[in-house]
C-alpha cells in the first residue's frame, strides 16, 4: 500500500505543513503564521489539529508512515528536546517530540531546520543524484547540513551541521554566539546589510548609500540588484560574502572530500553575484578539490567535487522534514 | 580459527610491518629503512619479502586475513594508486594495491598514513570506546582522518581528512599546497621551528635565540623544552600553534559534533605547552562543544565532547594499517 508522511516546518514566522507522497509529491500545504505570542501550547495546538487534519484527508492514499518536523534551532536528539531557538524561546528544554507522539499517537522525528533543508536538497533538489552532501542555509543566519550515506548526520547529541559557526577570520567580527569571525557573520542575509552599512561609514561607496536611506529597502536582495548593476560597493560585499563562504566549503571539502556542496537559503539568490568570489577560495584553499576537479577531460565525472545553488526554494526544509520518517 | 593480518607503515624514511593479531597484539614487527633512493621497485620487493616471511611464521597462529598499508600522501581509493606523495615521488600514479595483489595474491588496502593513525587509536587507543572520531597527527607536516561509524571516512576519492589544510588564518602564511595560513603552517614540528625563528628575528626572545645557535637541537622538542621551563619566547611559539590547532578543532566539533577528537603525532608530545591555548579556543569557538561539555554534572559522560592525546605513539599508523582489512 502507498504511504505518505506529513513534515512541518517550524519557522519563527511561519509554520507549514504538508502531506506528502513517498515520491517528494506535495498533496496539500497548510500554511499559517506561527503565533509564536500566543505561546507554545497554543502552536503544538493548532500544529497538531493541522497535521490530524491532513492525516484524515489524504488516509485514501495510503498510509501515514510518520510526521517529520524541521525547527530553528539546537536539538537534543536523545531527549527529544529543543536546547535552544532565539525564534521560539518558550520552547527551550520542551520534549517537543515526546509531546507530540503522546498528543497524535505516531512517530515525531525532530531536526534541526538546516538539516532538514539538506535532507530535502538531497532527496529532490540538488543532491538527489548523490548519497553524501553538504548544505549550506543563507538566512537570517547561516545553517548547515550534512548528509552522508543518505541520512543526516547528527553526531553525538544532533548538533552536527552548525556549519555558520565555523570560523572563518579569527579575528573578526563578534557573533551572538559567543566567538569571533563565524561564517555567518559574513554570509548572511544579516551580514550583508551589516557589512554595507560599514562599507558606507568607510566612505565612498555612494551607491550602496544611496540605496541605504530607503531603509525599509534596504536588504540583502537589493544590495544584490545594484551588486549586478555593477555597483563596486555592493560587489565588495558580496565578494566578502563570497570569500567566507568559500574558505569553509574548502575546509569541509578538505575534511570530507564529499561530491556535493549545495548553497541555499534566501542569500542563494544572490548566486551571481558572491560565486565566483566563492570558487576562487575554494580552489586556493583546497587541494582535495583541485585533485578532484577532473582536470583530465577523460576523468567520469563522478569524481567531481560539484559546488552548486539548491534547487528547492523555501520547500526543501518543508520536504526534508517529510522525508525524516523514512530514512531516520 | 584465529585470524591475522599485516599492517604496513610506509614512510619517507622507515619502512616498518608487522603481523598482528585480532585482539591487536603485535606478533613481530620487522622495521627497515625505506630505501627510497633504490627506487619503488626495490622497495615493493622488500616489503613484500617481509610480508611473506611474516605470513609464514605466523601461519600457525591463524588465517592471514589481508595486508594494510599505510602511506604518506595522497591516495586515489578507486584506482589504489598514490597520487601525490612529497616523500615517494616515484611513487606518483604508480598502482600500487594493484601490483602488491598480484605479487603476493592477497587482497592488499591501502590508506593515507594519518587515516590509518584514526583507524589505529579508534581500534586500540585512546578512541577505543567510540565509533567516531576525528584525528590530528602533528608531525612534520599535519595531517588528520576521520573514524565514523567505526570507519575510516574516505569520502568520494579517498582524500578525506586532510585537515592540516583547513584555514586557519586567511591571510596567514604561505602553505606548500597553495593555500594561505593552513593549519599545518603552525601546528607542525615545522611550523614550530619556523615560528621560534620569526620570533628571533622580531627580537627580544633571548630563550629562543640562545636555543638555535646549536641548530642541531633547534626542534620542536627543545622549544617544547625551554617552553616547560618558562621561557616566554617558546610559550608564544606553542600557544599560537594550540590556538591554531583548537579554531580547527572547533570547526570540527561545529561541523561533526563527534564525541572526541585525538591529537597525536610527534609533536602532541608537546601537549601541556599547546593544550591550554587549545581548548581556549574550543570553547570560544564551539557552542556545540560548550553545550555538550556536560556542565550539568549529573549529565552522562557519553554526551561529552572529548578532545585528548593520542596513545599509541609512533605506533599508531602501524597497527591502524592492520586493522584495515577488518573494518574496509
Amino acid at each position: 500500500m502507498a504511504q505518505f508522511t506529513i513534515g512541518v516546518d517550524l519557522g519563527g514566522t511561519n509554520l507549514r505543513i504538508a502531506a506528502v507522497d513517498e515520491s517528494g509529491r506535495i498533496l496539500q500545504t497548510i500554511n499559517t503564521a506561527t503565533e509564536v505570542a500566543r505561546g507554545r501550547d497554543a502552536v503544538v495546538k493548532e500544529m497538531c489539529e493541522a497535521i490530524r487534519s491532513l492525516a484524515l484527508k489524504h488516509h485514501a492514499a495510503g498510509t501515514m508512515q510518520g510526521i517529520g518536523i524541521g525547527v530553528p534551532g539546537i536539538i537534543d536528539m536523545k531527549s527529544g528536546m529543543i536546547r535552544q531557538s532565539p525564534n521560539l524561546p518558550d520552547w527551550q528544554n520542551y520534549p517537543v517530540k515526546q509531546e507530540i507522539e503522546r498528543l497524535l499517537s505516531t512517530d515525531v522525528f525532530l531536526e534541526n531546520d538546516a538539516n532538514s533543508a539538506a535532507l530535502g536538497e538531497k532527496w529532490l533538489g540538488a543532491g538527489k543524484d548523490e548519497n553524501d552532501i553538504c548544505a549550506f542555509t543563507l538566512g537570517t543566519g547561516v545553517g548547515g547540513g550534512l548528509v552522508l550515506n543518505g541520512k543526516v548526520w547528527h553526531g553525538m547529541t544532533g548538533m552536527a551541521g552548525e556549519l555558520g559557526h565555523i570560523t572563518v577570520d579569527p579575528n573578526g567580527h563578534p557573533c551572538g554566539c559567543g566567538s569571533k569571525g563565524c561564517l555567518e557573520q559574513y554570509a548572511s542575509a544579516t551580514a550583508v546589510k551589516r557589512m554595507a552599512k560599514e562599507h558606507i561609514a568607510r566612505g565612498g561607496a555612494e551607491g550602496l548609500e544611496k540605496l541605504s536611506r530607503d531603509e525599509a529597502n534596504f536588504s540583502a536582495k537589493s544590495i544584490y540588484e545594484l551588486a549586478m548593476k555593477g555597483d563596486p560597493g555592493a560587489k565588495a560585499v558580496y565578494q566578502r560574502a563570497g570569500g567566507a563562504l568559500g574558505i569553509v566549503i574548502a575546509g569541509m571539502i578538505n575534511a570530507l572530500n564529499l561530491p556535493m556542496y549545495v548553497v541555499g537559503g534566501g542569500v542563494s539568490n544572490s548566486w551571481d553575484a558572491f560565486a565566483p568570489a566563492m570558487m576562487e577560495q575554494i580552489k586556493l584553499r583546497s587541494f582535495v578539490y583541485v585533485a578532484t576537479l577532473g582536470e583530465d577531460p577523460t576523468a567520469p565525472i563522478v569524481q567531481r567535487t560539484v559546488v552548486r545553488r539548491a534547487q528547492l526554494g523555501g520547500d526543501a526544509g518543508l520536504l526534508g522534514a517529510a522525508r525524516l520518517p523514512a530514512v531516520s
